[in-house]
């Protein structure tokens, strides 16, 4: 930690300072400029709060000079997260993994067609979800466990994993028997108590950023999960909150190269959600793998005007066709290509 | 809702718009203008999604009217919603109520001493928090149920209500016995399992704006757990997330006379969340009251430069009494004034 | 300044770091701890960007850590600047003083009436405008030169200040004779010409903030027009652009006393542009004299559903009267009070 | 226009604000449901304010559904523009364009060495400030008239073409004969005396959007430019300011395909400005081609270390020329190709 003292602070000040910072465990180095004094702390106590140092008499500046997570960092393991899951599909590696389904599982026809036709556009992963955080109590609020079964004998016939999103502490175990990964959504991404669980499972988890989370919250979100022993963690860019309103989120595609530095961690974008209008999720699936990205996680229905939620941002099937081509095109010209289309049970 | 079509949508565009919304439940009434068609949808049907439309070919922009939160609503109960507590303090009346304490429980002597320098400045209610939400896992997570039972020893001394965060359902029956007032925070504000239960109970909540929650999404919140029947509810502006670093957040006072209009519950200001600098806390303080707030929630701590969190924007005792003093003047002013002291139980 | 290295960074890159420093003219201190070295830069180079280390190899982070404005700091003048009008009024002393009028020159006879209206209600200067930065072109653009004189006839048979937006440079001098405070409005905040002009003149200035302008930003605009030699300036928060909309802008109140604490310079509020609905402009004034303005600028129209802009933020005269009432009573809980009213000239 | 009443609106209020519609121009239908009101206008009025209705007694909710731009919406000219430059180079058409240069001019051997490289690399325009906007007086300022000379210059010998900031309006003509495209910066968005007078200019404008400006902002500032009759307008993307600082802003870029949608003008990127750090530019500039930019902005430094103003965003040669051999694979993907480079005066 550094503290940057104000020209005219007193050494009363300056001595108050260092004593707070040597009884946190720093060892302090003090600089001695003509107008300022500059105390660096070196060290890494174990917790402190950089706002204390703010506050105090005298100061004009703190900064926290350390990273405050640690195993979310790039340098915890350089080379990079791979993620193997049980078919054989590896997320993190060369190969970019597409996700794609309904916003919310409604019946087995729809699930099965859903699956289906996300097999057959090469996509690696059915998405949907059985619970649903809704902004209203009186909007459709998912299918439940029973969404969650007939999701997975989908799958299961055309070879795709399942992802599908966790809300909370009590769904968690149940969900095990169904799924290849959790999804914990923007709006849990500092339910903590959520997030210390999933650090408990030995199943992976991808976690959206929060809708005005910033990278290093990110971060320290991932390190709840970390920290608890589950390593196969992705992190997923869906859009941020900004005054824009045309499209229902800011999709902000530059998280997806700063987390690639910032994090070994293997990085998706959702365009679905940073959009909202699935006239423009194209353009920007395309440019997420431009950018770097490592998969994507898109809404695709059979019938987008008759889905129960989310059916703006939903493709259609045969968009979703035409968007995997381009992929395939496109992934080349950034060293990647697309992970292989999944072989369905009974091929 | 009301669908303004594009100047040039062909007569096929209109017809499947209009059928949709006969599907869905609405009486249509078309308007064709010299370019444009505008076509109204009365009724309201159970659940709809605007953004369905706003995606259909040849469509300009829908527009939902009617307000999607029913329960929250001011025409609801029009005079307004007011909450009596055990000890006969009143919220949501003429009466301002302040909410203080630290930000966390540490231990019995300083949440002891802090509830009998909240009681003395003329508080209400006792605040602090067991069980804590945190960025950083290596942060204090809070002394849990032992936190509890210590914070109602001395509250209970004082004559003081208890009101304290909540954050996972498991939670909340053992909360039942120690306090008086659920307390739901920022980030889980959209924790919708969370809100389902706390609908539930017989226990008054106060509901927490999240950091880029719009009013809108504040009051359909906010009907998840009137609609569980729980109507001993208010909320509490704490400021936003913006692109201004040099407060902790912008603290949104005008949410306060906004919220007042839209809603017949109580609404409170958090001012220490708002700014996060003690410095300015008085002033947010008397703004928040001068705006119409029918009670407040500041951080106070004995010792705020040894707090355990939030120590920089807790005030110190001797503000806190100096605070209580000009809100006693300020009240008047806009009609309204301080609740009465409590009276200590040993009194 | 100070540079914080990476754990990793070598001794190679450390070196370039500190020539780099030493070139810009830093005197330069390192810090060796276990992990991390730290390099504090002492003096003040004329002038340098502290981006340029943060992308230096083997840099952590960067922080600059002097105040990058030097005659719009407090330090500049601690007690504070005042401000003296022609007719006896200060702004910046004890007294709070009232800005109001329509948001444009209409006619004759609306101006007239305005100031009629504005004197009567106990305010000082009258506001309005002639120049008028509209986002679209197709709105009305203000009456120009003509409207300026006939505002300055109204403001003088009623004895008030005119206040008006000034947005080109080549309106500064015809203008010079006709006002007694150039505004510039948050559109121009980083006019940065316009601002050196106005630096040049010998006539109150008062700027109001950018709707995305950080405070620091606002202290440095202040600080062009300062370094002209134009100590005559106000400052002024009118709402920064958030994600919420119900209200126009979000109203930063807490933008004032942080302001009062960085800056000798006067400060006001404007809660009209801030909400932009003339129904919470009353609470908002209220909040922002409690919360320590110097004074308010808002929008009165005689009749105000006729208004040719604006009309939703004006208020009606009855309005401004009951809310100077309130203002009269609230002024003296925060150890201030209203300015008086002013002296019509036929008296 | 449309005005929802509120459902206890009286009739009085509903005649209210029909008289007020009517005598603003519009034809008025009235569809009365089981609670509510719904007024559909019809027709254009030359201008009104939908904020004056929003806030008339019963109403509820007002909106504006004809679109506020005219010549700057795509209906205006579906087949897009194409804007052709002197030496061949056409924006807005097959080809992709590409600008580049250092952030400022700043001597004539580091201007032409730039010229060398940005030619060398394959780009068709040099961009550089001669003019620079400063947040503070007390940064480098630019070389001015001088500045423009000596870019001119070094652009011809290489066959560029130049592109440059105009700040003020006095600047336009001393610029017209050194310049082939003036560029408006983000914070002259909505200085609208210089739009106008670049709509009198015939000479092309490349336009960014502001810092916080709304996707209808930037239309509407465009419509200045247009309604002088100077059609020759690119827009350009290069960043807003949100809540996220790691960034330098947030490079919004599915502002790119949502403005082609909108707009029949050419929208180009600025990745620099966009994300603010270098080692992020490249991945950024092909995130835009990949989004259907009509063309790219990006800042280039003969040696960014030494540069007077933005080195941590400009890239190095190497960088560019590596980062257009990856567009030059990019481009056919989304069915576009860079546009040839430019051949040198003296070949």
């Amino acid at each position: 930690m550094i503290v940057a003292m104000q020209d005219q602070a007193t050494d009363e000040q300056i001595t108050t300072v260092i004593e707070r910072m040597v009884e946190l465990g720093f060892n302090v180095h003090r600089t001695t400029g003509e107008a300022q004094t500059i105390l660096a702390g070196v060290g890494t106590p174990a917790h402190f709060e950089v706002t204390e140092f703010q506050v105090l008499p005298g100061v004009h500046q703190a900064y926290r000079i350390s990273s405050p997570y640690k195993l979310a960092g790039r340098g915890f393991r350089p080379e990079g997260t791979r993620i193997t899951f049980p078919n054989g599909v590896v997320v993190g590696g060369e190969e970019v993994v597409v996700m794609s389904g309904p916003c919310s599982v409604e019946s087995r026809d729809q699930i099965r067609l859903s699956a289906k036709q996300v097999a057959a556009a090469g996509c690696q992963f059915l998405r949907g979800g059985a619970y649903k955080p809704r902004s209203s109590p009186y909007s459709f609020q998912g299918m439940g466990l029973e969404g969650l079964k007939i999701m997975r004998e989908a799958a299961d016939e055309y070879g795709l994993l399942v992802i599908t999103e966790v809300m909370e502490i009590s769904q968690i175990e149940p969900m095990l028997e169904y799924i290849d990964c959790f999804q914990v959504g923007a709006r849990n991404m500092q339910n903590f108590n959520l997030l210390r669980e999933l650090g408990n499972v030995r199943k992976p988890v991808l976690m959206k950023r929060g809708i005005a989370a910033t990278i290093e919250e990110v971060l320290l979100s991932a390190e709840y999960i970390l920290s608890g022993g589950n390593y196969d963690l992705m992190l997923c860019e869906r859009g941020i909150r900004t005054f824009e309103t045309y499209t229902r989120n800011t999709y902000d595609i530059s998280a997806i190269p700063v987390l690639k530095k910032l994090t070994h961690l293997p990085v998706l974008g959702d365009p679905s959600h940073g959009v909202g209008k699935r006239e423009f999720v194209p353009a920007m699936a395309l440019a997420s793998v431009a950018a770097g990205a490592d998969g994507l996680l898109m809404e695709m229905h059979p019938n987008p005007d008759k889905a129960m939620s989310d059916g703006a941002q939903s493709l259609f099937p045969e968009q979703l066709n035409q968007l995997m081509a381009k992929l395939h095109q496109l992934a080349p010209v950034v060293d990647r290509k697309l992970a292989p289309a999944v072989v369905p049970a009974h091929a």
